[in-house]
């Protein structure tokens, strides 16, 4: 068998598709553009931060790396919402027990790099830029960091490459090939809130949110008491990065919409001006293989905003799919690439929409009463019917669910959550522990 | 004040607007890849013909092309559909004498490239390949086709380079440039009735189309008595360009589709199996300018598919426009592609969404009872009340409302003509001349 394996690029879904391909005795050479991100220094709390949930998971102990990832995580039960004010509002994310968590991606990345190191079958080769790609033969050639250009021959190329993918720009010359780019109006920035002595200044076990309407701040936990940051801004027009610049702006802005973020935030000024501003885009394309020889798998095929939480673990998903068909098909590859992009990409679609449409929830409706009512029918609706009633949040998050049957049932339930947000005394039924009977003899959820 | 402009691309739109600022004393450098199309050797009927309609015109007499295009146009006054069963159905496009005018692309690009030649203060390149732009300075640089590389800066750069826009692509390489690529599910192929001793075969003032569902066929008059026809296939599955190939195929295919055009068309298999089969491509993209240096217009920013006959109209569109913005903002370009490019965008978006929707039009409705019913009705509507009810047709064909316009107005009369068409006497009501009458009486037509 150890068919040949190349894969373009050793980030998250790259890292762990080689231990995968590893673990099943393929002859994995896997090509990164940057240095080797276990020798480069990164401190914590200075990347972004990544949401794992089921899917994550699911992929992450198929390779067998569950266990070393959970240690290095932190469970986020909820979010807790930052009001002006300086109020805080504490809103569950699922059942009791059911959380996402929050890792490093720089950590992330390294702990999987070692993992697929490990086989002897896999190579790493960092510092090597992709150049072409010939679909048919297939070859991918590189040049190193001296400026060497090398080729490299295999049976099968992964694009792994994330949302700038060097093998998707190959595939894009090709007839027919599907493509769009759409950035969205936000830009983000990281900004980070240290740890007081290695203690958390904040909820430590949440993901904390200041939901401002037009603009956002988040925050997510780190092992070492600190936490990762990210401020979304229009990048152009009123309350934008293209407006505030000065540092009397930076602390204005701070000021008036994050009170209590900036008195934790003291070197602010700085960290906004050293930090780059980072652009928000959403790709989608088709198709992701060609024959039975290349695939583009993550955010080479599906880019999305990061507002659900699902980039990676949607990526990550790819990988076990792959599994499992690699488990239905063996070796044939042409028959295996056609039903991963036909049966994958509405998925893909489908948490595309779900991400952006979440941006709005994050930055507007978690901050409004409504919305706030809504969510506490939703939740004992899941309580009162386990089975029946698994809210979206938590079929996407704590569930595999095919993200577009996600979709199609969240659909369902709105209109459900709108008819009962509709009784005045929907509250008080809840709290009182009759939504059951209420429910039944209205005859709701028949569907 | 001669400003220097550099123009990317010799095609329609480039030599239009190559005319355009010649007229208007511009410094003016065009660079085409392709040879000079006045000395390449393409016989008549052998390339797409264009539908050449108001908005067209208006750009052609601004620069004063439109009199030498005129005399080489042919008009159709409507289309003729033939059935399977040879029958034959003719339709007006509009009014007594509104035409759209039949052109073949390589001369009526020879006309215009001609016009713009004859102004001293323009000079074409041909042969010379758009290697990259600098967007700031901004200067292009070209390889000649002896393989040599120049450069030339400008104060202005237009792309009018095509759907596959070398301008374009670097453009795309900016932050937050949305972009995208579709292709329908149908590629086309040119094939040719020759005329008989110089005459027509069918009909000359018309659109011919076979309707035939998922495909079709349509032919164009030229002036030498052939008709230029264009095969429209899926490029996959049943009836599709990848499962007709031999020559048994094809011819019975022909036969069975399209029997009374097999009869013109002696050459079939041979025009088959030479002409290439090309694809058909949506693209959208934002911005189109960048500052007050470069700006893409045609098929380069909004390229469409052909059923409404509005891709080259649209581009020459653009030029109109242009004209107007220099004659209100004068020398100010950064306001100036400001606001042609945030004014124009939603047009080109309403056309291109026009288009494939034209395309279901003419492949399929046109064949059925319901729709020229329908299309009976809309047509004794603008008889009777010509200034309240301007089909969209003829308000996309044979005026300058604006495209997005148009789609607004056309869904209003959409729930007029599904309101007319639902009485059952409605044909005999128009036929006895009370169409206004029937109209006043039940307060159709409100707003």
């Amino acid at each position: 068998m150890s068919k040949k394996v190349t894969i373009v690029g050793a980030g998250l879904v790259g890292s762990l598709l080689a231990a995968l391909l590893g673990k099943k005795g393929f002859d994995v050479q896997v090509f990164e553009r940057r240095p080797d991100i276990r020798k480069a220094n990164i401190s914590a709390g200075k990347s972004i931060n990544m949401a794992c949930s089921a899917r994550g998971w699911k992929a992450l102990d198929l390779v067998g790396a569950g266990d070393t990832v959970r240690a290095a995580a932190i469970a986020m039960n909820g979010r807790m919402m930052h009001g002006v004010d300086e109020s805080l509002t504490f809103q569950p994310y699922g059942k009791e027990g059911e959380a996402i968590y929050s890792i490093s991606r720089a950590g992330l990345n390294q702990i999987l790099i070692d993992h697929a190191d490990q086989f002897e079958n896999v190579n790493f080769n960092f510092e090597h830029r992709c150049l072409d790609i010939d679909l048919d033969t297939p070859e991918a050639s590189f040049e190193t960091k001296d400026g060497i250009q090398i080729s490299h021959s295999s049976d099968l190329i992964f694009g792994t490459d994330g949302a700038f993918s060097a093998v998707r720009a190959v595939m894009q010359r090709l007839k027919h090939f599907n493509y769009s780019q759409e950035y969205i109006s936000h830009d983000y920035k990281e900004l980070s809130i240290e740890g007081k002595g290695g203690e958390f200044q904040m909820e430590k076990h949440a993901l904390h949110i200041w939901p401002r309407g037009s603009h956002m701040l988040i925050a997510l936990p780190n092992p070492d008491g600190s936490f990762t940051c990210t401020l979304f801004l229009p990048y152009e027009g009123d309350n934008s990065f293209e407006k505030i610049r000065s540092e009397q702006e930076i602390k204005a802005f701070f000021e008036s919409k994050f009170p209590d973020a900036i008195k934790l935030i003291p070197n602010l000024v700085d960290l906004f001006n050293e930090n780059p501003t980072s652009p928000l885009v959403i790709i989608r394309c088709f198709p992701w293989t060609y024959d039975d020889k290349v695939a583009i798998i993550g955010d080479a095929s599906h880019a999305i905003v990061p507002f659900y939480g699902q980039g990676m673990n949607a990526g990550f998903e790819d990988v076990s799919i792959l599994d499992e068909l690699m488990t239905k098909y063996g070796d044939d590859w042409k028959v295996l690439f056609e039903e991963f992009q036909t049966k994958r990409k509405p998925d893909a679609d489908a948490i595309a929409d779900l991400a952006l449409k979440n941006f709005i929830e994050m930055r507007d409706l978690v901050g409004q009463d409504w919305f706030l009512k809504r969510k506490k029918i939703e939740r004992a609706l899941y309580e009162t019917f386990p089975e029946r009633f698994v809210p979206q949040y938590s079929m996407v998050s704590f569930t595999d669910t095919p993200y577009s049957e996600a979709v199609r049932i969240g659909n369902h339930q709105d209109l459900i959550l709108d008819q009962l947000a509709g009784y005045e005394q929907i509250l008080e039924i809840i709290d009182k522990g009759e939504l059951r009977s209420f429910i039944e003899s209205n005859n709701i959820i028949e569907q």
